[in-house]
């Protein structure tokens, strides 16, 4: 695998999960004047470098930028800038990182902005204006100033302003014209109070995805994040560090849960262009998801007045992706998946990340593939589903 | 597949999740006289026979009924005894639909009772005296009732007065005694504002259970049935049968974090000779699920301050057990799960229910398995398990 410092002519290696620490100056930098004072900035506290927005304070999780440390220093504890390793939060050293460990180009989540925006989906309940300009601000860093620094290597997702879904169809269209190639959302809508996916409000978002072809990313703790941390400290009976390990190996399996409520209230049929992503899930799981969603679908649609008029696996097959690490057990089962519904991510500088053993970590659990679907699962299902060109 | 309609002296086919429809005497004939008014009493209403219990009343759906219904007349509305199949209520019907279906024995949860008791564990918040002694009547029932028309075939499960730690041990005693085979416990206690099962509070429970072998089973919705169904509800934006069906694909997964927190909390680490068994769960995700726990302890043991010397796939493969209708994809990976670990259920006379085909279930879904594994599966590791006598 050869590196390539330059933008590749074809992509052999992408991962379609990885994260930027946005730098102090995104927002300071470019929110308008009248703003810029409520706006999100970096202050030096005893705890680390935490973000201030409108008087409030968001502290980053240390296990955010872990990429580089060994899992004996992991910390939830929030670092400085100083102590994190530049790839985090600066695109050139991001882009030595992504050679060092032969990955081609990385699709982007934020950190502060929340894995489908939803840091600002909450300050809109209080400061609409601001959470609007704070939205376009992060969108606008990150085509102009992140990826800018290898357009092809460095591919952009959006955030919406949700609270508005009129102004959120405005601003995707804004943003897949100025190069950014998949939209965040939130899996599980009802957390940030907004109305479910097969409600028609979401019709013009949905449609804008279908006519440019752009993929709904669905990170897992894109919504339930803090509510399901709760649950695991009460399930538990304590808030200590044995809660937020059963945390973590649980999350990517919420996803499950998010995707059943998508296709069986009709949003894949409906919509039968829209490509829905399932982020950081594991795909592990997902040869008994199909068997278990068809299986309901044979009992229960009578009762139910089912829309869909093909069993679940359908819509899935056709419009509905799954994205991993490591997985053996995905892999083993993947024909049961569909070989082109999968993608590989890396998760860079999260604690899952393979950085900077990716190399190793592609030739020991995918060697055995056909090169074909090789081919497929580390870059070629990728560049179909968003878009990305080649020469 | 001879059928027996005698005790069996050896059992080929188990199913390990049943569940009885109680009829109408069971607390009425059995609670104490001072207590009987405001005991469990069936009255007939326009909505078919609903239970009341202390002036509240308690529907039954349908769905709990189903047995020999074709899919088109499934409902959700409840009905009244004679609209059911006598074998949900009667055990000599019971015996009889057995022999029909080619299963020798059937390991029973209850229906008003809850799958876990949590209909008392609520009683109790008001009427501690009442939930006890229907706690106590239904238990007594089961064995004396019920089970008592063939004790080798219709295998007890006791229910628990979980608000009384104490008593619940005590009762367990009890109940062991008088030939109960398993305890039920939700998975999720703190739903019933229990504490988590690292407490201390459990050790005398969980200590009855190893010294005597008696398994614990968490059968899904146990516990987040209700919490579940809300949230699937405001996730797709209507409360009607979609949110259902989507409640019903996803609930066998909601018992992926119940395990993760039991094994993260070191549960089985503590109590070596504690079983659980996962019940409805499914088994096709579990392989992942040992990979995603060992990642996950792999990474996260050191800030954590795991309690766990060994990979949390060594405590599930020790003493956890998963339960399953037809599941390609776990039977494909059973050895990445465990071919001891795995026992197959029918759950009569619920929606899933393979009822009257599970011997043609049987034959084309595990016809391919090694007559060894084949046999574990469907009869012997519930042998183990549930202690039951072969001659």
């Amino acid at each position: 695998m050869p590196m390539k410092k330059e933008a590749p002519n074809s992509y052999d290696v992408i991962s379609v999960d990885d994260h930027v620490v946005e730098p102090r100056g995104v927002w300071q930098d470019r929110l308008p004047a009248a703003l810029r004072d409520r706006g999100p900035k970096v202050v030096s506290s005893d705890d680390g470098d935490v973000w201030e927005i409108n008087g409030g304070s968001h502290k980053i999780t240390g296990l955010s930028a872990m990429a580089g440390k060994s899992f004996e220093e992991y910390t939830p504890k929030a670092l400085r800038f100083n102590e994190m390793r530049p790839g985090c939060y600066d695109a050139r050293a991001r882009i030595e990182d992504m050679d060092t460990d032969g990955v081609d180009a990385e699709v982007l989540f934020g950190t502060l902005a929340g894995l489908a925006g939803g840091t600002f989906i909450d300050l809109a309940g209080t400061d609409p204006e601001l959470a609007a300009a704070c939205v376009a601000a992060y969108n606008d860093w990150l085509v102009d100033e992140w990826c800018a620094e290898s357009p092809r290597r460095l591919i952009a997702q959006c955030i919406l302003p949700l609270w508005d879904l009129k102004a959120a169809a405005t601003e995707l269209r804004r943003c897949i014209a100025a190069g950014h190639k998949a939209a965040l959302l939130p899996g599980l809508p009802h957390v940030f109070e907004l109305p479910g996916f097969a409600d028609d409000r979401w019709e013009e978002l949905f449609k804008v995805c279908e006519e440019t072809g752009t993929p709904v990313a669905l990170h897992i703790g894109g919504s339930i994040g803090r509510k399901q941390a709760a649950e695991t400290m009460g399930a538990i009976g304590s808030g200590d560090g044995v809660a937020a390990e059963s945390l973590v190996a649980s999350a990517p399996l919420t996803n499950y849960g998010v995707l059943a409520n998508l296709i069986f209230s009709g949003v894949p049929a409906r919509y039968p262009k829209l490509k829905l992503v399932s982020v950081e899930s594991g795909i592990g799981w997902m040869g008994y998801f199909l068997e278990r969603m068809d299986w309901t679908y044979d009992r229960h649609r009578y009762w139910t007045h089912s829309p869909l008029e093909e069993p679940p696996s359908h819509y899935f097959r056709r419009q509905i992706y799954g994205t991993f690490l490591v997985d053996d057990t995905g892999i083993e089962t993947i024909e049961r998946i569909g070989p082109d519904n999968v993608m590989w991510e890396s998760d860079y500088p999260h604690t899952d990340t393979t950085w900077p053993n990716s190399k190793e970590v592609i030739k020991e659990h995918f060697g055995h593939l056909s090169p074909d679907v090789k081919h497929d699962v580390l870059a070629g299902n990728a560049v179909r589903v968003y878009q990305l060109e080649e020469n």
